[in-house]
């Protein structure tokens, strides 16, 4: 119920000709509390929700709870959401052991591209591609709540 | 999907004694927020997460999700919702063709009790029992989620 995240910039899209897996992603939030995120996510043809708690003070993990829900449910709750529906193409690409998810958002956040690392510990190490970027982990900027409220073209 | 449901407030206690059931509920906001609710529930031994959109126009229609979780993820999930869990005992009663929800509360509301009736439609017939009061549908003061942030010994 715990995880480890680490997130980065994303410095070019050659990483995408590795990817092993692609989706289309459309989420809305309806919490956008970073204390209580309740998010309702559409991943090609399938319906999720998924609430997330606060960042323990690493700012690295955090508590989070998921079901999958049908896709004409989660159709119905993202009618409720707030304003600012998320839209991006996640990548998976591997790297040695690990695996970066790599999400290139479109609408109102086209241009930022970030990439994630799920790890066991917050320590562990994990090769770098020579795309990865800044570490942004512990910017609230770039939680997809605070996306979905303030867009990165609006910044 | 749709819920029809009217409200009341309750005079005497006196339709306990014919309840055929009897529930204690404990119950947390992960957003109070009338237009998305997210609402965790315990009932019992059995979790339910719940979602609720905005009343329509008459107040008596709402959109509702609802799904069983499992008793330790909404013990987990409750530890992230806003302060003010409601705790109450809920007894239904049938009367005629319907049944009746008497709801006591405990803790920060103790002293209120009310009455929910659900319908087929806003207008359906049903049988007034003695001790229904005043009619509180449409007064957002009685929703749960604002008794949790606003107890009724505080009014």
């Amino acid at each position: 119920m715990q995880e480890i995240e680490r997130k980065f910039l994303v410095t070019s899209l050659a990483g995408i000709s590795e990817a092993y897996a692609e989706a289309k992603i459309a989420q809305g939030y309806l919490n956008r509390n970073p204390e209580r995120t309740v998010r309702v996510r559409i991943k090609n043809d399938k319906g999720y929700l998924t609430i997330k708690g606060k960042s323990d003070a690493t700012g690295t993990t955090r508590f989070e709870w998921e079901k999958e829900i049908q896709l004409h449910e989660a159709e119905a709750l993202l009618l409720l959401c707030e304003k600012g529906v998320i839209e991006k193409t996640r990548y998976a690409i591997q790297k040695g052991t690990h695996v970066f998810e790599l999400d290139v958002f479109e609408g109102a956040n086209k241009g930022l591209v970030v990439a994630e690392i799920e790890l066991t510990t917050a320590d562990e190490n994990f090769e770098k591609p020579s795309w990865l970027g800044e570490e942004v982990t512990h910017d609230e900027r770039y939680y997809n709540a605070y996306l979905s409220e303030k867009p990165f073209t609006e910044w």
